[in-house]
């Protein structure tokens, strides 16, 4: 049979894994269909772009078609539908979305990155004209010239995880107010709780208005140019647009369909090595379940980063290559107004969830030396390993600072560090970058304390 | 005997050790001895008192002795210098420097905390009025009264180490012209020199005056309020204030004199324990003398994060405890002007030194998303172990970010990560914080780049 890379999906991982591949074999065909105008766009930057912090949408567009072709020799078509997978005969159908022509294209390696879709809550009225939903440069384009043509004084946005606010956000940013409505009970599952208050009180210092334990239920169309919001509560808001942003689901018809194996949330099953059920078909991204880095277990946490790196390992693996993708701890990071959220491993439920016994500890600690003119504080929680001591888990609220102190929990978790190990750390000390304690160590020193105490009560 | 410790050097460490000494045993007669007026004072600060940036000099005091007293139950005696320790029959000779008198102090346990002076190069005229040290809070407020009561617009820096950079930045802070003497061929010799050029523009834009390669010979009394600089290049220079800032070296006179041991340049000689070689001695700090984490050799780094830390070890121990010192890093970070600088572990010069031959890679990569507004360049070295691709040392120039992504280095290296687990790390992205992949990341994978080259060189 011909050599030839077939890719479904321009995203981060279909051309993470059609650039990685063409590093280790130069001549080997390479073909990437892609059902939108646009390929591995920046889509974490659209709440931004919503928020006019971002100018130019184009500056998201990481690659063009055009580049690829000149600087790869990848081939990728836009506004071309991949309708089939046959894994006997080893083909896709594929539809010029421009032309309606379809036609069959043979592969020897295939590779699935068909991504993610928003999740769209069966509430009536979901389909009014006012209701939106944000996952690609289309829909980016449709919202902002839906507020840039209408008069738009009030916006309602469904789901209160990190996605959610950073819209509540960008639309504060264009003077719009904003209603936020959660049905759950807490904001933000990822964190444990305690940092919540924090969170909730940087949203009203900027007039975000929350509604928790608050299911929509219907969406009607209310005079000219809004949509009127009725809750389970039995309250009625109106609002110029709504906005849902309640989560993705792996986008996975095509591979269903074809018979490949689909576990958690329908994510596409795939092994160390990104290698799905059928034979030569590999799959990467927001499509797949993959495992946690701790529990070993399944998850489906979709993530640019993640889209990346296992993207990378399906193409070097496809030509022979042996990497293994080692998990996910799900680190997330985010800038809600003047506030930073990060989180990475596990979390108390999450532990619990897996039969982890944990001990944790939670400090507030100023992330500069504390006479140094605007030092900020900084909320760390640490859990840990009720046994070992070992780090299975960090959360933090606080000033710019957390964003990247997260990541030193990140290699710590990675590495299977103790908080007795992470305590002695060499980290670094400036008036104007940290504490001679930093913050980090500080929760270390709390959680080495509640590990004291935990025994002492044995 | 009666049990009694006596710290001398009401320091970091001494009273670190102090504290932790108190919390393992609340009766245990504690008594600190310090020679000036005040104890452990954030000393990092200084150059931004000298700046402006912070107002009062009393916030870099942390603690007061009546608080140690009240609240630790510690007797901190300040103006007491002591003058011998006589390690057969154990006691210490005190000097009360308020009144003059003498007196005798038996000890059970003896903390030896006496830090660090400056180091001031032979040079005729040092002793000259104009002249100054950067060390302690009198220092700070000798030179603060000096360039308040004098009409200062010239002020010269000898020696281009982190705090004379950032003393040069202070002092243009105060609007005063600024020259900076370098006795070397380079600026921070604990970088490799590739970003050096990165930080020698930041103090050209700052209109520093640096002038490497450069010894000073003689300091002269000239005009009325100033003094005269020659180098042995022949070059004379005048300015209304000199401040030497060419590093510190352990005060160990005390240590000597009784007979203990001290290695290099003559730091008091400890084991991990941070056990003198007098019995019932514990030394730590800027006084002793360290090892490395990664080469396990001798060093002598007097910062006062690893103080803070051998002193609790010290404190600890003393009381039966079996913590082990794990050696420092040499971790450093500090700001000059807008650009941040830090670096970890060894860098190609330390490493060839013990005999480890390296690989190494250095990158630029955008802070933030690139599409973010306001993200700016991050420069990073990393240098690897050249059989195993361990990661033995990392370097940072550009903005704020480096200040806590080279605490990821500092974990990684102390976990014993190679470059390949490296650029797996599930690390924290969102476009107002770090790319997709991160600057540590792009330079990790340039490192395995490197690693390659390396190996079909070889």
């Amino acid at each position: 049979m011909k050599r030839h890379l077939v890719v479904i999906g321009g995203t981060a991982a279909g051309m993470s894994a059609a650039a990685r591949a063409r590093r280790g074999d130069p001549s080997l065909p390479i073909t990437v269909f892609e059902r939108s105008g646009h390929i591995t766009y920046g889509s974490c930057g659209l709440p931004y772009y919503i928020g006019d912090e971002i100018k130019d949408i184009h500056d998201l567009i990481v690659y063009k078609p055009e580049y690829m072709k000149k600087e790869r020799n990848i081939d990728v078509n836009i506004l071309h539908e991949v309708t089939e997978i046959n894994i006997q005969e080893k083909y896709v159908d594929v539809k010029d979305l421009t032309t309606g022509k379809t036609f069959k294209q043979l592969y020897s390696h295939l590779m699935i990155a068909t991504g993610a879709v928003p999740v769209i809550p069966p509430i009536p009225g979901a389909d009014n004209k006012n209701v939106f939903t944000l996952r690609n440069i289309e829909d980016g384009l449709r919202i902002k010239d839906f507020l840039s043509s209408k008069k738009v004084k009030r916006a309602a946005v469904l789901g209160a995880g990190f996605i959610g606010l950073e819209l509540a956000e960008a639309l504060r940013n264009l003077g719009i107010d904003v209603i936020v409505f959660e049905m759950l009970s807490q904001i933000l599952p990822q964190l444990d709780g305690e940092f919540v208050a924090i969170i909730e009180e940087e949203l009203r210092k900027n007039q975000v208005r929350l509604y928790k334990n608050t299911r929509v239920t219907e969406f009607k169309t209310s005079g000219e140019d809004s949509v009127r919001i009725l809750t389970e509560n039995g309250e009625i808001f109106d609002a110029d647009i709504v906005i849902v942003s309640v989560g993705v689901r792996p986008n996975t018809v095509l591979a269903k369909n074809a018979g490949i194996k689909t576990g958690l949330k329908g994510g596409i099953v795939v092994d160390n090595y990104m290698r799905t059920s059928a034979s030569d078909i590999w799959a990467a991204g927001d499509c797949t379940e993959t495992h946690h880095f701790v529990t070993k277990k399944p998850i489906y946490v979709p993530l640019g980063t993640t889209a990346n790196k296992q993207g990378k390992i399906a193409g070097g693996n496809m030509l022979g290559g042996k990497a293994a993708f080692p998990g996910v701890l799900g680190t997330q990071v985010t800038k809600i107004f003047d506030l930073y959220v990060a989180a990475t491993g596990l979390n108390e439920a999450g532990a619990q969830d897996v039969g982890i016994e944990t001990v944790s500890a939670k400090i507030k600690q100023s992330d500069k030396a504390s006479y140094y003119p605007g030092s900020k504080p900084i909320h760390v929680k640490i859990i840990l390993d009720k046994k070992s001591g070992r780090i299975m888990g960090a959360q933090m609220v606080g000033s710019e600072g957390v964003g990247k102190r997260i990541d030193v929990f990140v290699t710590a978790i990675t590495a299977g560090m103790t908080v007795y190990e992470f305590n002695e750390l060499d980290l670094a000390y400036a008036p104007p970058v940290a504490p001679v304690y930093d913050p980090i160590l500080i929760a270390a020193s709390a959680g080495i304390k509640a590990m004291r105490q935990n025994e002492i009560r044995n």
